[in-house]
């Protein structure tokens, strides 16, 4: 199956509750400071993060009500994490209209996603929970961001001022994929499954399923640049532009001819324009096979996180985790 | 009594145990995010924060390690802020060091401050201390950190793009310091005393210190530029800069003469150079007597803070926060 991401989720419909909860969390204020979160927060993105926490609470047995504050916040650095990287990465366009950056300038786009992070431990605090779960939840989301950070650091790091050197990325790549988006995948369910009642052994495993689900999410995206074009919402030349070794890039690197190696070191090393860079890479990810074998190990990911979900007594919630582990791997946007 | 912060607080020396904890708070990674996150902690500074929570702690009866957690966490905030706040004001010194995006660039800057945002509630989390209390702290930060954004954005906003109209500002400007400065000092007072144990009663008296103490520790540091020159650590010509409208600058053009009006309005306008901003500010500011007037006016600020001392049970911690409002108008840095 092939689809946007909002057809898996049309079955039941917890994105309503959660696009009410993210609204109402918005009214506030109508001044400019209200204005700018409000713009960040906006248009609501495919809400996985948000649906896996409330999944994870009822595949667990619990209610999804009582995860309702932990979906918007774990939306909310989402959105925080976006509007940074944006200014970090240049992207002056954001689901499909100007980055908050773009629109409002650097120095009001730091300051709301900073306002954004707070607030997403403001409706933490808010859970209607034993206040231990509450305190539990709080150090999964400073840890998920704590890791959020570290992975762009690494991944920064991964791309030298000069061009970046694709040689032994494949592992530093898994790394930073674990830490940019396995980490808060991983935080939205271990933080459900806490407010669902789960038990300690329903929250690790949740966690894995989060984990496993966010790197299978993340090599993926990695491939969309590749296939149907302008489709992301995001601009197709933002990695290239980057230099950023994805998920593809390296396996062309590393299982293609010298041909493809070449074209990779070429094209990383900085000396093109974007879309040329983009169009080389291109060349050496489909003509080197490295496109299916990392649309495979997309898949693969998708499948051990899959696993996790066996013997949890929530029926529907874990046939929707199911749904989300495999839509993340077989997406046009 | 002028001095520097660090005399004040040698009577008792809490100062030394917080020290400790962030030192032990950072000591954990040898790579560049570990880097990143130690540098921008490395110099510590007045540690006025995270005094103020171990003292309000003790104020109320409780026991300052109880409270470490929380002061560590507030000195995180607020170095986060400062992060932030250089990118945002093109800040290339702090506390005598270049800034973080001076040293490491804006990209990694943004991700140090946000990474120092996570990590205070990773702290908070920690705090020995029933559940119930550390949801309540969590709250308290969550919300002087989405205050500290909301001041920011007020801030900015009394900056008009084509220069700075002196007008009106008085009352937005005590609105931006109480968000600014104000809601942190509040919270961090309001922490101690819920980790201290203390009533809802006294957290709302500390609190309320917390709150004038930190509104008249940003009048005074809006007069130090007028005062001997070069000493604040971070470069006197910033507020000029970024033509912002500082307490003794609304004051000179509220009652000064027209000389003084005129002046201000000139140099807020944006076209003079920074030095140039400067000079003629500061002949505004001494010629019209505003300097003593916004000096006695941050003086009645902190006798306010004291005021609300009254009656707590820890003397000793009480006459420390005393010591931090009288210091706060009495300083030199």
């Amino acid at each position: 199956m092939t689809g946007t991401m909002s057809e898996a989720l049309r079955t039941d419909d917890p994105a309503e509750a959660i696009r009410d909860a993210l609204a109402r969390r918005r009214s506030g204020s109508g001044d400019r400071f209200g204005e700018l979160t409000h713009y960040a927060m906006a248009v609501p993105g495919k809400l996985l993060r948000p649906l896996m926490v409330v999944a994870s609470a009822e595949a667990v047995g619990g209610a999804a009500d009582t995860a309702l504050p932990a979906a918007v916040a774990v939306e909310h650095l989402h959105v925080a994490s976006l509007v940074h990287d944006d200014i970090i990465d240049g992207d002056d366009l954001r689901r499909g209209r100007p980055s908050v950056h773009a629109r409002y300038g650097v120095a009001d786009a730091i300051v709301t996603g900073d306002a954004l992070l707070f607030d997403l431990f403001t409706a933490v605090a808010e859970c209607v929970a034993p206040p231990r779960v509450v305190v539990a939840v709080v150090a999964e989301f400073a840890r998920a961001g704590g890791d959020l950070c570290r992975g762009q650091v690494l991944e920064a790091a991964m791309v030298s001022p000069g061009g970046t050197r694709p040689g032994s990325g494949l592992e530093d790549y898994l790394d930073v994929a674990a830490f940019k988006t396995g980490a808060l995948f991983r935080a939205a369910c271990r933080a459900g499954a806490l407010l669902g009642g789960g038990s300690a052994e329903q929250v690790d495993l949740l966690g894995d399923y989060g984990h496993h689900t966010g790197v299978a999410f993340q090599m993926y995206d990695d491939l969309l640049p590749y296939l149907a074009a302008g489709a992301s919402g995001k601009p197709d030349l933002s990695d290239a532009a980057n230099l950023r070794p994805t998920w593809p890039v390296l396996l062309a690197h590393r299982e293609g001819g010298p041909e493809h190696r070449e074209a990779v070191e070429t094209a990383l090393s900085g000396a093109l324009p974007p879309a040329e860079t983009l169009e080389l890479l291109r060349f050496a990810v489909t003509d080197s096979g490295a496109l299916e074998a990392a649309r495979r190990g997309a898949r693969e990911r998708s499948h051990r996180a899959q696993a996790c979900l066996r013997g949890l007594p929530g029926t529907a919630a874990v046939a929707r985790l199911t749904g989300i582990a495999e839509i993340a791997v077989d997406r046009d946007r």
